[in-house]
């Protein structure tokens, strides 16, 4: 089964960079993009766009919270009537630089605190997905939520993304960050990349057995050289294990 | 010849509202609707679309300097690349909203500091065309300047703007606002407006004579009471006159 | 007893306005001034400050939510600790104006979403005083709150606001505005105003009876000419009513 | 002769971080904190502030247009009157982050564009000199420009600041950056440093010989590795040379 690594990128903003997008971008095969209301600035958003292109990458919308200072992981108490103005507000902004660069944007995925927000509560779900499904364009996030099933109500193509480096329960769910091993290290965070790849499951954080995840797609960080590292060698092993990996859908 | 009558929309930002664009899309053909970055947001771009197309007024973007405090109207010292890219940002933005709405851009107008910049400065100019080129756009702006030199460089259609209520001076070009006589009462501007839609021509500032001025669009402007009703005026005249006001192009 | 009328000043921001400050101005004893967060620039700050020094208005710090758009009426999940510092910065940059017209900011009035929120969440409430504890600075807020137990707690004096124009409940509260009866009308307005002024109670919108409710300073609205009005009204029957209008303190 | 060394700090914002301010504050006498505006948000400033005071560094602002996109380096056409309240408002707050962690703004040096803008016009000069003259403030600037002369009109105590890595033409100006030789390097600004210090004078670009140049403050910058280091070997060289290195005025 083919797997995707996708990425957050293009998250500087004005003089300030974060992360190696040019590294990241030679590993991942889905770029999601930063629309300036949480990150990313116009000329960031078109050179990440040229880059992916250059390199074959899809280009996903990372929309966020307008919230630049707070980097968009704060709850915001927005209207759903806002949230899906924001959300078209910031696609159509990024699908301009895809278009300028000989491309399109392929998907959505939200991010930090609206990604949580959304994923949680059925009304900023539905007013997210009803802005996603004014365009052709896939849902990429969390499974079992608020989100998919907003998804689904408006035909959109939904696209589960896994991490490698969190342990899952036994009902298929991420461990909360709080809990006793819930961060994998390295070695453990690349043993799960293949074994999600290769036979869909995870090891469970409370308990002796397996659990099976369903994801089309692996969320990697870039935004310190280890994290790129522990991106490359997610992307180096499931190359080795003949994983192909490629975009999603 | 039939003539199209245009109007600055959608200034608003947040709780702030600025003139009555319900009146004025009653009046006008094309609509500037703001973008964001100059005013405008995500909520009122989608509502003045939206409006547009309920009243068959043709969609166009305002695109301005990052300057809400300002307005756009104070020069911000640019590089032509960074121009670029604010400008497909903004262009991007407002597609969507249109795309949404059912329609979509035709057109963009430079606001502001940035209208008279890029009047004057090739670079400028350039890197806004250069944007605009990258869609299926035409320009609307101020004929003889930088920008119709940079529109017809790269094959954009260029439509000249008129305006109704300032004075013109023996060589066709705007008089300054300084000028005694530059800007009109509303009687001279109502008699101005049918001067260059039936004979394109209008009374010279400096002389007893007249100029042939040439304009696909008069811009009118509603941010005020006044505004407004000088616009309906306008618009009153031309349709008792016979001509017929549509959509430029 | 001496009584305070308070409004919420300055709120315009750059091409904007909203509400009438120097008509208010003339009304009230306190004016809470916009800065810069939630509205308010340092244009409009200055202005607002010389107009209060001249007429003798008491100023103080009306700090939101850095949220623009949203005109600090939506929650915020900031951190206690970035809300301290966001607190400082507004007092700090009031402050400057203050002082250069002459006076000095006496009190901290938070806004919108923030009112609320301080209100009712300790951890907010504490780092909010915290932050005007710093100065010499009253807090002019609502009783019976986190706000008022933080307050307590930085020896920070606090002087508890109450509504001319909405009801009370028998424990002494706001009635919610959803509740029938929970905005008055202007007449019953302006006697519930003189009610708190000369007797401290209010009629209670649950019961036939009044309630005790102890406020030092009235909350006005200038945001419409139909407030603008209520506003005056209430203050000429104060004064009829030989109740002295003055600043709480 | 005592020196001063003084360095840009505190910009960063949100997320993004820029230079590494602990390790310049053990370098530096004087700190150019930014308010918010260019660069810096309430968190930042409070942190360095605090890390100032406790280092013995002094604290100044660093003023600058509102353009975060920009850094503060693109022009921005605003008005003397606006540029006074822009520079009134970012001194107040900074001047409470100061005043929270037990000492006070002592002196402003504007920022980038702005920088030069007033270095150059006269009534940009007079505009922020009129805002730091409403405090008990010096200004950090370049000699023999409208800042100085606006300082000296307003009675604000003027402190020239030097480049140890710039060079300097005969007639005591800094070289254009464009010009051969107009950037020194490592060792060069290190001597350089000292023959300021020692002699108060420079060597020339334009020729063999030296100009006296006088300054109260070199400005070493700390926003690379490598530019931390120059900064620390001047340090260490004027130290080494026996030159008190300690605050201006």
């Amino acid at each position: 089964m083919p797997l995707d690594l996708n990425s957050d990128l293009g998250e500087g903003f004005g003089p300030w960079r974060m992360g190696d997008d040019a590294a990241m971008l030679d590993i991942v095969t889905s770029a999601n993009i930063a629309c300036g209301f949480h990150a990313g600035d116009p000329s960031i958003m078109r050179r990440t766009c040229e880059l992916a292109v250059e390199k074959g990458v899809r280009i996903g919308a990372h929309v966020g919270y307008r919230d630049l200072v707070g980097f968009g992981r704060r709850d915001v108490g927005i209207s759903p009537a806002d949230l899906r103005d924001e959300t078209t507000y910031q696609i159509g902004a990024l699908a301009a630089f895809a278009q300028a660069a000989g491309d399109r944007v392929r998907y959505v995925k939200p991010h930090g605190a609206l990604y949580h927000a959304a994923s949680r509560d059925d009304a900023l779900a539905e007013a997210l997905l009803s802005a996603v499904a004014d365009f052709e364009l896939a849902l990429l996030g969390p499974a079992n939520t608020a989100l998919d099933r907003a998804a689904t109500a408006h035909n959109v193509p939904f696209y589960a993304e896994g991490f490698a480096d969190r342990a899952y329960t036994a009902d298929g769910s991420l461990a909360p960050r709080g809990v006793d091993g819930a961060v994998l290290a390295p070695d453990a965070a690349v043993a799960q990349a293949n074994s999600l790849a290769l036979s869909g499951t995870a090891r469970t954080v409370d308990g002796p057995g397996t659990v099976a995840v369903s994801v089309a797609s692996l969320c990697v960080h870039g935004d310190s050289p280890a994290a790129v590292e522990m991106a490359r060698r997610i992307r180096v092993s499931l190359d080795d294990a003949g994983i192909p990996v490629q975009p999603f859908g």
